[in-house]
């Protein structure tokens, strides 16, 4: 086998990279917790007419097919068929529609509100040639309710993602911004416009960033049939932002300044300030309404959310989501749901590459116990195991080459400690087993120990990670 | 959507059974993190043609094909067109597979020996009607040398894993041999006796369970041309068994009884002498050496493993492995490596169904704060995050229902604790915010508390995995 390359879009992490990633992963899940998330995992594969049911995400789907089957014959199997005996399935592509199925599976088995988080790795099939991750992690919080679900949860849940985040802030994670809208405010002020086409008029708005207000009034005009008043409209709400409840009373003021207040447009504009006014007291700074959000816009119908790195706004939403009233229905009965998604590969990504953050270390190892010569390892073995009986990550040398290889051993895995078992005395006394010394080989310093007592600093115990000065 | 059923083969728990399986997998990380394992995790995919390299797996991979793909054309795609600009990928079916096409792409960048630890899933696309796991998770540790690898890694890797799984005893999960043998022993053996067919020798032995010595002395004589005597000397062989060095002891007596002492003999008996030994006196009575052991083998080239649990010896092996002298290679350099592999989801499939263990709850809440009005939800809101920030988890009730209701709510998630925040005094004074009476639902007992201070019992904090007792 020669030596293998990476497959571009599926990311892997060498051991200290990983080291940062299972941090973010044990930090996010920590949140949750506190929380009162409860985890759970779904299976990878969904049958794939569940998968297509939003018909645009087709594209980016990984069929499954068993080898064998695909052998089977000389003609290709029915495409499409999936009413065959083994029905056709797929790698999910999100959390949302394998959690909207476990939910309706064991609906009457679940107590409902129903919160939980969820990470695990999903799949889009999309062309290599793109650059996108094919495969990739993501962590979902949602709480999803049995025919009703409280307002309260939609102030809730992007504050539980600022805390996660800012968990990560000690270690070199940039700030978050969460920028939050609302369908009811952007389709009740469209409506009192005279605008109907709401779907439309958003994915217009949606281009703003990229092709300016003026074009977009033009595609406003030209597509929605707006009037250029009504165009000059939709830009000016775009246009606001804010961190308190003052955003609210401007685009109230817009809004009559148009004559184009509504009852939706009131509910919407009374839970954006809802959101607001608590995240200004839970999290001050952290929540920006921001009336240009369009994205999520057309499936979520109340609160959407994205999140953007201080500093790193260029990377897109790392954590973006919204209200459902559907969630998932069986016909009978609804369940309407909030939750988010970050993307953490993303994250550790950009982490990584932008070297923001690091590892103290690539091993949970914190002591390498040497050996001096193969006929003792087994003192060696039992001072490891006395390190790990009291919670302390130790690793024995590989072999019994002279200590300055072994001490070597150690420094390639950034281990900070080696300890020396106790020589027999000149007298040939045999020393207590657990005895030696141990040399912290940053600083040089050695000093006789006991493996049964001795203690690493804090510090040292596990691996780290820490953020990178930047230059 | 109609009410999903599970799909066969793709097992999912419930929120209770996730606490299970959390439990484990905590469990085992620590262990190996204690051991000095690295943890790293690789993408789900893997070219086809590095799948199918040893062929007889072939028929357990699932084939991934972008939908877009499928669907372009009129025609099939050609079979086993791996020189496409989209190499063709599948599921990994083990995690050894990618483990060796990691250590070979990262070769430079790793530190050998190299120690690591892996926890993912895996799929097999076995047909749906065998009742088959076609999704699992496995917890893989392996060791790794460059060039070569110090047989004592053959001894330490069991009892890790020996271990790992005795740190889930005291949840109930039940005690576990480690059944060992040693492909050197088996094919001295042979080879001394004259069956130079040796892994036709193992297909034949690997039978004894299912059909007898009888039959299989039989094949023997008719598949591999044994004499009666050469067949007698496989089944006594396959007979020993024991956890001491006496077992050595006797394979070689029964070898000298044949004439068939080897070079090849007495290099295994010198290791397995070695394993058994240290097992002895590391993890009295969890190793035993078990002579008649002959899957894996084929492929295997030094120790092997399987592991039963006591009492449950008809699921089978739940955690295998052995030494690869070539684990991967580059045609430059070699990589030996020796690893076990532990079916996590079996292990859990098996503590659930058989009702072995169980979580105290299946949400990580330890309190639920109620609510007295929607008007003073912040009230709670601020107790739930002064609980939270000392590593408290908790949840604030769903709706200010009357508070029988809401007791009902941490009732059925089986939340222990209901925090009632304070109420303004008959003189109208406003309490301190943090103030107020928590309630174990379970007992009753109810009592002033300071959210800033008030701990609940440590065995409450946060769900456990407990034994159920046997009936």
């Amino acid at each position: 086998m020669a030596r293998p390359t990476p497959l571009s879009g599926f990311p892997e992490w060498l051991p200290d990279g990983r080291v940062v990633e299972q941090h973010v992963l044990d930090t996010l899940r920590r949140t949750f917790e506190l929380h009162g998330f409860a985890g759970i995992e779904t299976r990878a594969v969904e049958p794939l007419d569940q998968l297509l049911r939003k018909g645009e995400t087709s594209k980016e789907v990984y069929v499954l097919r068993r080898l064998q089957e695909e052998q089977a014959g000389d003609v290709a199997p029915p495409r499409g068929d999936t009413g065959a005996a083994d029905k056709q399935l797929g790698l999910h592509f999100d959390l949302t529609v394998p959690f909207a199925r476990y939910v309706l599976e064991n609906a009457g088995r679940l107590a409902f509100p129903f919160k939980r988080y969820q990470i695990q790795k999903v799949w889009r099939g999309e062309r290599p040639q793109d650059g996108r991750f094919r495969e990739f992690v993501q962590a979902d919080i949602d709480v999803v309710g049995a025919g009703e679900l409280p307002y309260h949860y939609e102030v809730e849940l992007p504050l539980v993602m600022a805390e996660a985040l800012g968990a990560l802030r000690d270690v070199g994670v940039p700030e978050v911004r969460i920028l939050v809208n609302n369908r009811k405010v952007a389709e009740g002020f469209y409506r009192g416009l005279g605008l109907d086409d709401v779907e439309g008029v958003l994915r217009q708005v949606d281009k703003l960033d990229k092709i300016g207000p003026d074009a977009v009034a033009e595609l406003l005009q030209a597509e929605q049939g707006a009037t250029p008043e009504q165009a000059k409209a939709c830009l000016e709400l775009a246009a606001i932002s804010g961190t308190d409840t003052a955003v609210v009373d401007r685009v109230r003021a817009l809004a009559a300044s148009y004559d184009a207040v509504t009852e939706l447009l009131e509910t919407g504009l009374g839970e954006l300030a809802a959101l607001v006014e608590a995240a200004a007291r839970r999290a001050p700074g952290v929540v920006v309404a921001d009336l240009k959000i369009a994205r999520g816009l057309d499936y979520y119908t109340g609160s959407v959310y994205e999140t953007v790195l201080v500093g790193h706004e260029q990377l897109g939403s790392i954590c973006s989501g919204g209200r459902y009233d559907t969630l998932a229905s069986d016909g009978k009965n609804t369940y309407p749901g909030v939750g988010l998604s970050i993307g953490v590969s993303r994250l550790v990504s950009r982490l990584l590459s932008a070297g923001l953050v690091a590892a103290t270390r690539g091993v949970p190892t914190a002591v390498l116990v040497a050996v001096t010569d193969e006929a003792h390892r087994d003192r060696s073995d039992a001072v490891a195991a006395a390190l790990r009986a009291r919670g302390i990550p130790a690793d024995v040398a590989p072999t019994a080459a002279k200590f300055g290889k072994q001490i070597k051993v150690a420094d390639r895995r950034g281990i900070p400690f080696v300890w020396f078992p106790a020589q027999p005395g000149e007298d040939g006394a045999t020393p207590e087993a657990l005895a030696g010394e141990v040399k912290d080989i940053r600083s040089g310093e050695q000093a006789e120990a006991d493996a049964a007592t001795w203690e690493p600093p804090a510090a040292d115990r596990f691996p780290r990670v820490v953020p990178v000065a930047a230059d």
